[in-house]
């Protein structure tokens, strides 16, 4: 039974099991279980095989019980397994070695057999353990469903790579295994009468529900508790009178934690299906956005209310109280898409009591379509002339005073903003604003193993020489965001090119240790006008918008970077006839390839 | 509003669509729409551009309403686009051809800004297409999620190939047109009184249900029926005195039609799932199947029962009713499993009153720990040896009278039957049994679309020189099935070769016209003990067995065979060392490469 309902909570969470420590010989699974199930655990961590077992020729292995005692279904819905704990692969004996490699790869084919969603395994007993990750590599290779869980003790030890030299390699390997395969931590209750958790362990284990996480409750009960039920309203339980289980005032405190965090907050519930999902970015210049895309950027009500403050300044700077009755400021909307930004034009005119003639430019022939209707539909044929173009190549009647554009990406100039409003700077009045009047990338590095193998499983360089649009989540960031490039706008040399190369070293502070590279979480911040800015940087993000997520740039092979090391990274922006494109490579502490040379798998085009 | 609830059904045939005849100028579509969804259709088929419209320099397309006027939900979930009668793309009038073009274009890009679900495209104006091909093609090209509907008349006429000499180029492409993106018929009502339909059309109407074919109404009313309801049990209507659509009595009756329909079989129901779903075939020598797949193929009691009693009958003939308590008979199961051989084995000897004794013969130490559990469960003991071993490399300690089996694929042989079975004859005795006793493989020529277009997406060769195991149903099988490789146990030649090698020659029946061949359907049948067999050939399938589904031959390239053209098709089968593999290839009409040469592509381990 769940812990709870928390409104838009799907992941696995919201259950928890308990650990059978005992082995349970003479079949009697079945019965622990049910007595699990029915005190409202929603899966057992069981031992498949008898501890004292050691592999000998012909015997047949003594599992707790077959898939005729408990059923297929029973063992892949309320069955975690626990493998031996005697394991010792990288013993110095050379018995308990190989028995440990026998019994282990027989323990994971009957998990296998019984269709087990997971496994937890023994950690290694030792701080070298090469022999431990050749194992698990080669029951890997050999899975499809079956998922490993590993034991991390959650206290800080020494880094690894510290204990010796020329251990490197080990510890690499090592590291690997715990950021790929990690899924579950056995938690460990201690208090007073009833049991409950010291403050920072109820934030760790928030965080962790907020991470998939699952708890699994282990150990005997210190706490010698009245049977009376202590979460309230649990009314499935009325007609349970058997005995509780031991462990159940645990379980009731966790749920009571699971049930006190705040639910999701609407944006997180709508973007919860975006977690870590790999998008390719928009090519706005060369595709048309759909309707239902138009749709769901202009619900974006944050960014077009900082559109409208900014562009309510650059009026009234532009036309002083004196002159609002004989002076008519020309804006220009260039992509209008379906006309959110005529809308917020026409509001700051209002707002400011401003003159105000609009020109619509899109280059979209469908969305013109709908901005007729719109027009139409609003009254506003004295105000807005509407104009089917593309910006780079129309001729304008008249110049403007203000330009009017939301261009941006993910990653500032990674939709082409700076090519479009180059060409678009044409028909700008000499002292015209250019609203954003500047934008600025920014990059950090980052720990990404589900994007990596995300990546991975396309099976060829390209898809490791893009870059993806992705709600980050499943990530560890490793240093303060730096910047990138930056563009301004109106261009003060409209000639020179676009074109940009940065070297940045990040330091991973001494506290992380060593770690794993998977790439760069990319991200931009835009001065819309002045002091209005707009931007989803983490330490400046504009609250509340979701018009944007990250960008990530990844590493076709992931970097290991050992304690007290920088990180030296190159960002290039290239620019073509007919396309522009990103190139990026690491330096330090060890050099990657260029990733997407001449932009060879990844580019945007003009 | 649905059709009607049917049991198991959750294909887009409950849904019933109306078309909208005239140009829904002024706006008015809202209001259309919303008659017809309170008249319980579920969609409109409606024009989305005024029929006056030809292309025009910087003229805005007059639609019927935009994207502001019907919200993107709408469109996408109500809307079908009616593209425009008059396109004519092959017309010899350059500028209607061009304009025609034009338009079409122009009315696919704003039904995919609308994210409509499918248009309708007007039928080829004449027999010669090629244009109407080649621009249908430059749109696929373009689309990701909007699909094409064509209209196909369903009256039958002359082969297109007959029509001129050198007419071939074009009806094939036409063919592909047809095959590939028709999803939808146009149905039209006849009858006195009432709407009804022939019984024929009734049948064809049906037939349609099946294949998840969409109805969408058309046309004016001819019925002069009263505003009552003609569906009984409507009880959503009650509230609704508003005018009835006109066309309602017909949409009754298809309603009718729909609900009359039995409901799935249980069977069907679980295979609905698997339709055209392509799936490896397993590969039971070299991995172990897990517990879940036993528990799946031992409920299905069809297959054991004819089991039990080809047993018994080779009991009956093994021992003579004098002998019976003299003598005992020594029986093998080789590929034992989870042990319902076993269980069969017992049945049989119990029914006919034989003395058995059984060894189970299993190579998945898993199934022989599941093994072990159930001849304890059942107090087998005595009856029943457990040997975990490969049933090629056991030395049995003495020899068997009955040697059964159930080694069977798809296709008979496939899953290397003969290989294991010639090594388990060693301890059968010279007069010993085998059951299976034979099995046959046979192919028929099929049309099969969207298989080819889903192993087309991997975008290599390998996946065309894969067979499948899949559940064949959007298809058209095209001749009568041939046999093609027969295997004999105990066989009278061990030491020759397993490797076989049949040409075929298939006549597609002359109503049938001409086709495109996208591959073979393989089946087979197995005598198990004289007169009993088991099998899924079409013609001689055992009723309500589903541990097979077809087998699935690929074609890199579609063939196209002309009307009254035999189709001639080779099948090898190959073995090596470590390997058994299957090359196939077609000589007539037209040569395909050899498929799989060397198993280079798919294999079966030894």
């Amino acid at each position: 039974m769940p812990l709870g309902q928390r409104a838009g909570d799907k992941s696995e969470s919201r259950y928890c099991g308990v650990e059978v420590l005992d082995f349970p010989a003479g079949e009697e699974l079945p019965a622990v279980l049910s007595h699990s199930l029915s005190s409202s655990f929603d899966f057992l961590l069981a031992p498949l095989v008898d501890p004292d077992y050691r592999p000998t020729p012909g015997s047949v292995l003594p599992v707790a019980a077959s898939d005729l005692v408990l059923g297929p279904a029973q063992w892949s819905s309320h069955i975690v397994g626990k493998i031996s704990e005697w394991i010792d692969l990288d013993a110095e004996d050379e018995q308990l070695r190989l028995d440990s490699e026998i019994t282990l790869k027989q323990e994971i084919a009957w998990a296998s057999h019984l269709s087990l969603q997971a496994c937890v395994l023994p950690p290694p007993k030792r701080s070298s353990c090469a022999n431990y990750a050749r194992v698990v590599n080669h029951i890997l290779q050999g899975l499809t469903n079956l998922q490993l869980w590993l034991r991390i003790p959650l206290e800080k030890s020494e880094p690894m790579d510290e204990d010796h030299d020329g251990a490197k390699d080990n510890s690499d390997m090592e590291h690997t295994a715990i950021y790929e395969f990690t899924r579950a931590v056995a938690f460990l209750t201690n208090a007073r009468g009833y049991p409950c958790l010291s403050k920072r362990h109820q934030k760790l284990l928030t965080g962790f529900f907020n991470h998939s996480v699952q708890v699994i409750i282990s150990g005997r009960s210190n706490h010698n508790v009245s049977q009376g039920g202590v979460l309230s309203g649990d009314e499935n339980h009325t007609e349970d009178t058997a005995v509780r289980h031991a462990l159940s005032p645990y379980l009731d405190y966790i749920a009571y934690i699971y049930q006190r965090m705040d639910p999701l907050p609407e944006q997180e519930r709508f973007e919860i299906n975006y977690r870590d999902f790999l998008q390719s970015p928009l090519q706005p210049l060369m595709d048309n956005l759909e309707a239902q895309t138009y749709e769901t950027f202009e619900k974006d009500t944050v960014k077009y209310t900082q559109y409208q403050r900014a562009i309510a300044k650059a009026l009234v700077d532009r036309v002083s109280d004196d002159d609002v009755s004989t002076t008519k400021t020309v804006l220009m909307v260039v992509g209008a898409g379906r006309g959110p930004l005529v809308r917020a034009s026409l509001q700051a005119a209002e707002e400011t009591g401003r003159k105000l003639k609009v020109y619509a430019v899109e280059k979209n022939p469908n969305a013109v379509i709908t901005l007729h209707s719109l027009i139409k539909l609003e009254g506003w044929e004295s105000l807005v002339t509407i104009i089917s173009s593309d910006m780079r190549c129309w001729e304008a009647p008249e110049k403007a005073d203000i330009l009017v554009s939301e261009l941006l990406g993910s990653f500032g100039d990674n939709e082409l903003s700076p090519e479009c409003l180059d060409g678009a700077q044409r028909f700008l009045k000499p002292d015209g604003i250019s609203i954003p009047s500047s934008y600025t990338s920014f990059i950090e590095p980052i720990t990404a193993s589900k994007l990596h193998n995300d990546i991975k499983a396309h099976k060829d360089i390209a898809h490791f020489e893009t870059a993806y649009v992705v709600k980050l989540h499943r990530i560890a960031r490793l240093a303060p965001t730096q910047s990138v490039f930056t563009f301004d706008h109106p261009n003060p040399s409209p000639n020179a090119s676009n074109q940009r190369y940065t070297k940045l070293k990040f330091e991973i502070p001494q506290e992380t240790g060593s770690c794993l590279v998977h790439g760069f979480a990319g991200y931009f911040d835009a001065v819309l006008y002045k002091d209005v800015h707009l931007g989803i940087e983490p330490n400046t993000a504009t609250p509340n918008m979701f018009s944007w997520f990250p960008i990530f740039f990844p590493l076709r092979k992931p970097i290991y970077v050992p304690s007290k090391t920088p990180i030296e990274v190159h960002f290039w922006r290239c620019c073509g006839a007919t396309k522009v494109w990103y190139e990026w490579a690491v330096t330090a502490p060890s050099p990657s390839p260029i990733h997407n040379s001449n932009g060879r798998s990844y580019w945007v085009g003009l």
